[in-house]
């Protein structure tokens, strides 16, 4: 009895023609059955949104050995969902999310479709990674994401994570990058975030924008090691309580 | 010179029109100067989405003494975000969204366009609670979240939240509640989750369902409570780093 190859499931946010998950694919070829189920077009800041209004389709881009690429109809954790409830034989072994065009560090794992697809793997249990580079150009070079990326995975496919924590991986523009720094999220935020227009007949409309603003004065701050040149790495929870405000909680009387 | 009154921002993620956010301005009347921010429509299960592709726009539905509403076309977040950049004279002393028509505990507080809201008051460093009843109908009994929901409110106005950290309450639909327990996000995930249709054409379409599944078997998570017939409230923080899974992490090569 011979052991199954790992099973890898891979999405992003991007759609599934981006340059990003054509070289994720890429980068992880080799290390077990690939399918991609990703959405049919660009699904940037989707969070962990669900479409529940309407129903949801799937089709067959492209086979190739060891390699099923769908698309999705639906956002970033639809496309989870839908493998692993509807079109995957088994649990995958690995979930990989990007290689995000523009970088997921600090707040941004809040607001990422990347990162929402990420979060939706390890909810079902399966070890999860995101990765994303800090350049949104179409044609970025993705090359130390490629490497970083491709380790990243054998990594966790070798270790396992604990239940409930997934994997953020940021990689900046930088070609070598300096290392990899395991880091926490930086405390910060999107400041100035709208530029107002004008629709056609003059009424007033917002267009998101912004400058981050990183608040946090800790040294291993994602943000901060990003800009120094090193790609990150943050575990990350599910889980959001905050334990250690339980107990004062408990003394409120209301 | 007199105090300015509390400015409270009040959003959520079923539209101004739903009865959840109307019985919600009504629970807060007389505590400030009351300002509604919302959906011009559903936007439920948005998560913590944005609106980068195309502009959002808003406008006056109703202006009385100490309230106006506002209805803007994008998500949850994007009217928080709107507001608080845009259209507010100053930064809130407290942001409410809700009433959900419809539970937001356990992992839910990762889809809900409710929390995603209420997590981006945060953001802003603003005092920030979701409310959420256990049913889902139009007209639902709002009676006991309309005075849990009150009582929280005027808590939170007077002690404040730590910085980084939001609240998540949730009613069931008991009346009365037994009372109020403080809990964490109970560990478990949706499974079953679509139903297989067609369309027009005779093409498989899914439509996002499920059932819950609870896997946590510690006596304080928020669904047995609720189960119990009692309101929840979890404290929830936006910083996400796994702290305890830093060191394993840090002797990883790869």
């Amino acid at each position: 009895m011979t052991k199954k190859k790992p099973l890898l499931l891979i999405t992003n946010d991007d759609g599934f023609q981006a340059k990003g998950i054509n070289e994720l694919i890429k980068a992880l070829k080799g290390l077990g059955e690939l399918v991609v189920m990703a959405p049919d077009g660009p699904r940037s800041g989707m969070s962990s949104a669900i479409t529940s209004l309407v129903p949801i389709k799937y089709k067959v881009e492209r086979e190739e050995e060891d390699l099923t690429v769908y698309s999705c109809t639906g956002t970033p954790v639809d496309c989870v969902k839908l493998a692993i409830n509807e079109v995957l034989e088994r649990e995958p072994d690995l979930l990989v999310s990007g290689i995000n065009h523009g970088g997921n560090m600090a707040i941004c794992v809040n607001y990422s479709g990347t990162m929402g697809a990420t979060v939706e793997g390890c909810i079902f249990g399966v070890p999860s990674m995101g990765v994303s580079l800090l350049d949104h150009h179409p044609d970025a070079d993705f090359t130390e994401c490629v490497r970083l990326g491709r380790a990243l995975a054998e990594k966790v496919l070798a270790e396992g994570l604990p239940h409930g924590t997934y994997l953020n991986l940021n990689v900046p523009r930088l070609i070598p990058v300096k290392g990899v720094k395991v880091c926490h999220q930086a405390d910060g935020r999107w400041i100035k975030e709208f530029k107002q227009g004008e629709d056609g007949g003059g009424r007033p409309v917002y267009w998101l924008t912004g400058d981050f603003r990183n608040d946090d004065t800790r040294e291993d701050n994602d943000m901060h090691c990003l800009d120094e040149g090193y790609a990150t790495l943050v575990p990350c929870k599910i889980d959001v309580t905050d334990y250690a405000y339980l107990s004062t909680l408990k003394n409120w009387n209301f």
